[in-house]
């Protein structure tokens, strides 16, 4: 029991699910600003140092909390390419959209500017680790349907690129911009 | 002459170009937060008051600095439609990569979340703007040489996040990313 004590009571997953739902609702409420760690801690119940234990700064926390990684994507693939990109363009479009990763990303690259290891953690975990996955999906077309020349990079960062200025632009444009129709036009590329 | 003093000095176009150049300066060697009117007057070499009555705040004037507008884009079109998309896609990547865009666009987008009105302004500046030269642009293809039912808003939006999301990205990955390589991409779907 003393042994327990000292190594700390077990790890409770549910506070991680707490903090990064309650640091969406307070980014999306409030801003970036508003989304400091006490803030967090105090809407999920839990004490500062329960969120410190996982997530080193307030950066960190919110970076978990609006680009959860890879997983979140949905990054499966079926054969059928017309079929994975429109999901994946959704997904994407999805991500940048929500109104958490809205209020975040601003607060985020603003603070890369004197924290540039954490601004390659977000682009490894909103790009770069989705790549062998996406080669994945460009490889399992089916026969005919992807023009076997083109650079899969190129392709993604393209489709990555679309969905976030997306999300810059379109509220203040009025234009509809529905993301099945970057999707088909990306599609138009990538056909042999 | 006494009126002539009461209307003030005629405006100087040279401090213009002098802010401005004085302003990129200091963004690429300090960042956003050090590109306070303050540093961009002394380094200018003139008063507060002469940049206050061009700009109405530091934002403004950064986004001046920094996206002067379509005329930067140099949107000519030739009929070339091949060599006409490289040159854009060429400048978007030219526009945003500069040390002076890549640390002012952090700070500009942490500003407007309380200023959206702001955010509208340098919408139009870089995309909004553009359309008409752009849909001139595709207008002006040679015969057969671009889809007609493609929809020029989507085609640009797509092209400038590509850009966009370049400058975000290639100083972290390693990769080569030529501009050129996005705009040959952008070409494989515009052909009908």
């Amino acid at each position: 029991m003393r042994d327990e004590l000292a190594r700390g009571r077990p790890r409770d997953p549910g506070i991680d699910a707490r903090a990064l739902a309650s640091a969406r609702e307070i980014l999306a409420e409030g801003g970036f600003a508003a989304t400091t760690v006490q803030a967090v801690a105090r809407r999920a119940g839990v004490g500062a140092s329960a969120i410190y234990r996982r997530w080193p700064s307030r950066v960190a926390l919110v970076e978990s909390a609006v680009f959860p990684g890879p997983d979140a994507l949905n990054l499966t693939h079926t054969g059928d390419i017309d079929a994975d990109v429109r999901r994946l363009v959704a997904a994407y479009c999805g991500l940048f959209d929500s109104p958490a990763a809205r209020a975040a990303i601003p607060g985020l690259f603003a603070a890369y500017q004197s924290q540039p290891d954490r601004h390659r953690v977000v682009v490894d975990r909103v790009g770069e680790g989705v790549r062998p996955a996406f080669r994945a999906m460009l490889a399992a077309a089916a026969p005919g349907s992807v023009e076997p020349g083109l650079d899969p990079d190129t392709v993604l960062d393209v489709l990555i690129g679309a969905a976030l200025y997306r999300s810059f632009v379109h509220p203040f444009t009025g234009r509809d911009n529905p993301p099945d129709r970057i999707a088909e036009f990306l599609l138009r590329a990538l056909r042999p």
